[in-house]
């Protein structure tokens, strides 16, 4: 199952939106087949590993870091592959939570007379598919808000200047970053103020370049901005009105998705909801303060990730890590975990994730001024 | 010489002002001989060692941390005893930058025959009394400012209350670096807003308790304040205006420092000498920000220690890590470079060092708002 993991992996770049799944046959105690997802539309792991098995595969025990699927998608069922291979064992990490298959694949396979059985390194296998089984059992991507600070926590100077916080390197771990999204997300804020172009600029990356979404209620995002080049896809999350204000500046050339404003804030738990309807399981924020207090408001945090530079930018000016209300007492603070921290170059990276249901309330107005 | 290091390190929390050394006589590759420097006033290490070598130290190898002295001080030179213990070779990881001393024990041990020699581990020697070294040399104590902050950078909430930030793993740290320090110093403000006792509540802790400095220019210190208890002495750095209003609410109980104050400010480089002077090696500063803003302003910060919990305060409100002036452009941060992070119970510990050279300038009035 280890090797299984491994091979998962391989998908990083370009399974998703699907699952990542690696997939092992051993016959006699050897490997006579391996395969991985490798993107929507292709063969899944298990059919690949199986494939590559041929004969081998009669009797063997199949090892796969996902249930197999009992549904036709754009490719046809995994268990029928199994069955017509002719394994007798199958174990799998974690069960699929997708409702078209929850469970199907594994009851049906074990009564077809497979022996059949799951959790084996499952926590291994759901921290590697966390996005995806974040979007099928809560509807919405998880959401991994990235950012460069200073050691006193500011993610610009007073003028407004960012570049560069952080180092090389951790510039370079940002372009994973984003090589591993389907979509980049930002507020109309950061793109007034930096311009920033949003695309994955790692090096040999060949999967398909993550959306850019940008947070735009009243419509202010300029013509000519880098964000809505060609290079990529840009949707806009916007109001009824921001939307004709967009429409007559960009005419169809930008996607706009409006979404209802009846508070006068733009409803962030509807807007996460209409882009995992559109395929987006893994995205990335990056800004600015106030969107990603808002989506710490909402408790639609699952994860952040701080370049800590080794500098200091002093006093209480500049621009915070997140915006919105500050605690007024020390018992209000956000209560978050530690995953991990490395030094990335010369700088920190700090992997915390928000602790479930400790987001400052959801009242939106309250906490966006 | 590792052991010698080990030894040293016993005296961590007794030997200061005086530098932490210990020594190992060694006699046919097998340890004849062991100590270390207790507290001012006791025997040197090499003497120790010597002594519990007693005759096995004729023809042996002398290890020691610290170049052996040549003068007498409250004990007699070390390099009488060496001599008349009959070592025939002495290895020492580090010169004595300390007047007195300089080289002259080396050179006076070679002359009379001995085999001598430094540089062994020199830079782990030097690590470990690198604030008796920056004394010395530089004529101030070694400066380490200590804080528990949020990620993004508050050391309290809006209202004030820091109560507790940290983890009680990093409060246990605390009472180590205190128990480590001659000096614990905070500001005026400090003392109004938390009224903290500074004392050292390490267990079983059995060393001098450390002075508590205050910084209190306007002599603002109130009747009554922990931090003027009897359980620890105390020290007010202070104007000759501050120092009447102190002298008459406190008469004697205070040791009072007045410094020239001919800008309207505390000048911190004689404050820091004059700490020196009275035998204060290690200090510990404790905050607050404004404080610890203009020590970073000075070049007098030598190493920072934050304890960063994790959660979030938000917005721009609250106290920030270092008072002063904002960077007002990215160029104008002020750099430093991160030695260590660690886990800390749920927090993480991380050590920086502001680089020599790299504070926001040496004009006080313009970054003590």
């Amino acid at each position: 199952m280890e090797r299984a993991l491994e091979l998962a992996r391989l998908g990083a770049h370009s399974a998703h939106p699907n699952p990542m799944v690696g997939a092992v046959v051993v016959a006699d105690g050897a490997i006579v087949g391996e395969g991985w997802h490798v993107a929507p539309g292709t063969p899944h792991a298990e059919v690949v590993a199986l494939r590559n098995a041929a004969e081998r595969a009669r009797g063997a025990t199949l090892y796969v870091t996902l249930e197999p699927c009992a549904h036709t998608g754009r490719t046809p069922p995994c268990i029928d592959a199994i069955a017509e291979a002719g394994v007798s064992a199958v174990r799998y990490a974690i069960a699929d939570p997708d409702p078209s298959v929850a469970g199907g694949g594994a009851k049906l396979l074990a009564e077809s007379g497979v022996d059949v059985s799951g959790g084996m390194l499952a926590s291994e296998a759901t921290e590697l598919n966390a996005a995806y089984l974040i979007h099928r059992v809560q509807g919405r991507p998880r959401i991994t808000y990235k950012a460069a600070m200073t050691i006193d926590g500011r993610t610009a100077a007073v003028d407004g200047s960012s570049k560069w916080i952080s180092g090389p390197e951790s510039r370079e771990m940002v372009q994973q970053l984003r090589a591993e999204a389907d979509a980049i997300m930002v507020g109309s804020g950061t793109i007034l103020a930096d311009d920033p172009s949003l695309n994955c600029r790692l090096k040999g990356f060949a999967g398909t370049p993550p959306v850019r979404v940008i947070v735009d209620s009243a419509g202010r995002l300029p013509a000519g901005a880098r964000a809505a080049d060609e290079s990529a896809p840009t949707w806009v999350l916007t109001s009824s009105q921001g939307e004709s204000a967009l429409r007559s500046r960009f005419g169809d050339s930008l996607e706009l998705i409006a979404l209802s404003d009846g508070s006068g804030q733009l409803d962030l738990g509807e807007a996460m909801a209409r882009l995992a309807q559109r395929g987006i399981v893994e995205l990335l924020c990056e800004g600015g303060a106030s969107l990603a207090g808002a989506l710490l408001d909402r408790d639609l945090l699952d994860r952040c990730i701080f370049f800590v530079a080794p500098a200091v930018a002093g006093g209480s000016a500049g621009s915070p890590l997140f915006g919105g209300n500050s605690a007024s007492t020390i018992a209000d603070v956000t209560k978050m975990d530690f995953q991990s921290v490395a030094r990335v170059g010369d700088d920190l990276m700090i992997v915390v994730d928000p602790r479930p249901g400790a987001g400052r309330g959801t009242d939106g107005e309250t906490h966006r001024s």
